[in-house]
């Protein structure tokens, strides 16, 4: 790429351009637990939406708009999508006789113009991590611009929670390999297999239950009310995880758990949870490794801090920095037992 | 990238830059059956070795250059390396004690210079579907430059092997999956999946031995002793398969098998098959879809030819067509029993 040439920091022309493509979203369609969880929302919820104003930002295939209009009586659905896949909605709209509630707008959340407020605004926005890509930004944009006083946000909540973990497996294939691959000595590789496999997040990483050394923990939840794209900038938590079985501490895994309420007083929410004790969906999980694996016992404390900052240049991508510091139920604790370690994700 | 910018031919920055990270060499280390194939080779000719000079061309982390020092007495292994790989590979030999043996030496095969000719070049230079990347160009050109006359070549042999095959899983994840996902007709997406998924072919995929409706065949065999260079611009093969049980024929599968001789008279040669019947290799099979699948009955037979043409500007890619014919063993036949197809291989 020549020096000096101008680059958008949101690189859209990449990320719509992917989207525009069959690939993702046949990855998004096939995930069953993912999909099933709007088709519920919408189901259980088919009383309420009738006559309802519905905004389906970023609706890819129109999936969420089709069940609208299939399993409920809205008045209108806004199917909104930038990419050029919306082209291919409007066929899919058509064919499944939806034209008459379903209106495909293409354009950026930003860019829109609809005819009126919206009573509903479900949005599919969560990525890696939950937050990467921060398509996040568009969907509280449109909240802003288009929900009505008192409407609907789904999901409408959503928590990002990280557990630390043994990762024996990746740690073995990308790490321990090189120490005696077919009887010869390849450790002076081990450097560069440590920044090559462990500087960035693992995405599409799928953790045991039987993985995680202690209980889960929320460390960010947002009410998706409330939440204000200036609060994205930077994002903090502390942590304590009780070690619950001896284990070596490879790293941290990270998933996502958003909840979609009811339309109806009392009626019960709808989650889409993406851990370890939940069906795999496309996002899996998110593996953090820290640079050296410790061995930890049940009793011991892992406390610490964890810091999300979005990239001030590149605005879909955001670094994570973990501190953590193990104390020992037994006497001894020496200085390896605290660590620190910030991961780009990507830039 | 900007209009005019010269690009490279031989896309060498991108090729050898791949090459200079860790994730390739890892992925071809892992692969126990090319890796013990080496192995296995040195070992059954190690009394044979004893005071050979040897080329190890494209040696990456010079994990064949270490099993020669290790394994037999060759007086020295010139290990090649195009890549920055090269310095690591300098050090893994002194790791292991083989510095008096192994001389590492960073540059192309169409640059470097040697003291001497060399009697044995060894390679692992194959690709997807044999060819792809065309690493064998550079082999060829070491041997013509280097190979002392009568000197050996491993491997000294190569096919490439195709069989009309099922691919019902390939086919319904990616093609039926569109009528009817969670209800909807999505078939107006089917043109985009077939455009998406069945141009080029499908890398990485792994065919069981059932879904082959036929036996395989060898549709093209290299002498490495003969082969030149401007054989690879254009070959060609004919092919009769008998198939073998009712089925669905989906398109075509391939993969290669490598021979390297003994340099004893009447040693054994060791084999590196890639194919269904053995241990799955990090290369796996080549898929070729059809466009529309065509059941076929025990007894039929599918004829064609088969042909691979080198890009003539992009020399690491090429094209490959499939033509062929289905000569049902009943009665009736149509016009959609034939058919052709050229899967470029990326460009
Ligand atoms: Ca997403
Ligand atoms: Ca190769």
């Amino acid at each position: 790429r020549p020096e000096g040439a101008e680059e958008d920091p949101w690189q859209d022309e990449e990320y719509f351009g992917s989207y525009g493509t069959l690939t993702l979203h046949l990855e998004m369609l096939s995930d069953r637990s993912r999909t099933e969880a709007y088709r519920q929302v919408v189901l259980s919820n088919s009383a309420s939406l009738r006559d309802k104003v519905v905004m389906d930002l970023g609706c890819g295939t129109g999936i969420i708009s089709l069940f609208c209009a299939q399993l409920a009586q809205p008045s209108v659905v806004y199917a909104v999508e930038a990419s050029s896949m919306a082209d291919y909605t409007r066929q899919l709209v058509k064919q499944n006789g939806c034209e008459e509630v379903v209106t495909v707008l293409q354009g950026r959340a930003e860019e829109i113009e609809l005819p009126e407020r919206v009573d509903v605004l479900v949005s599919e926005w969560m990525g890696n991590c939950l937050l990467f890509e921060f398509m996040v930004e568009s969907v509280l944009l449109a909240r802003d611009r288009w929900l009505r006083e008192g409407g609907i946000m789904w999901p409408s909540s959503a928590a990002l929670t990280m557990v630390p973990c043994q990762a024996d497996r990746y740690f073995s294939e990308k790490m321990a390999f090189w120490e005696q691959p077919y009887g010869l000595d390849f450790t002076p590789l081990q450097p560069l297999a440590q920044q090559e496999f462990f500087t960035k997040p693992k995405f599409s990483y799928l953790i045991e239950p039987a993985d995680c050394l202690s209980a889960p923990s929320d460390v960010l939840c947002f009410n998706m009310y409330k939440l204000q794209i200036k609060d994205l900038e930077e994002m903090s938590a502390q942590f304590q995880f009780c070690v619950e079985r001896p284990g070596v501490f490879h790293g941290f895994t990270a998933w996502f758990t958003v909840h979609f309420e009811s339309l109806e007083k009392g009626g019960t929410a709808v989650e889409l949870n993406t851990g370890p004790d939940s069906e795999p969906t496309h996002w899996k999980q998110t593996l953090f490794m820290l640079d050296k694996p410790v061995c930890v016992c049940a009793g011991d404390s892992i406390g610490g801090a964890v810091v999300l900052r979005r990239n001030p240049v590149w605005r879909r991508h955001m670094s994570i920095t973990l501190n953590w510091s193990i104390n020992s139920s037994t006497e001894e604790t020496d200085d390896s037992q605290v660590g620190t370690k910030t991961f780009p994700m990507w830039r």
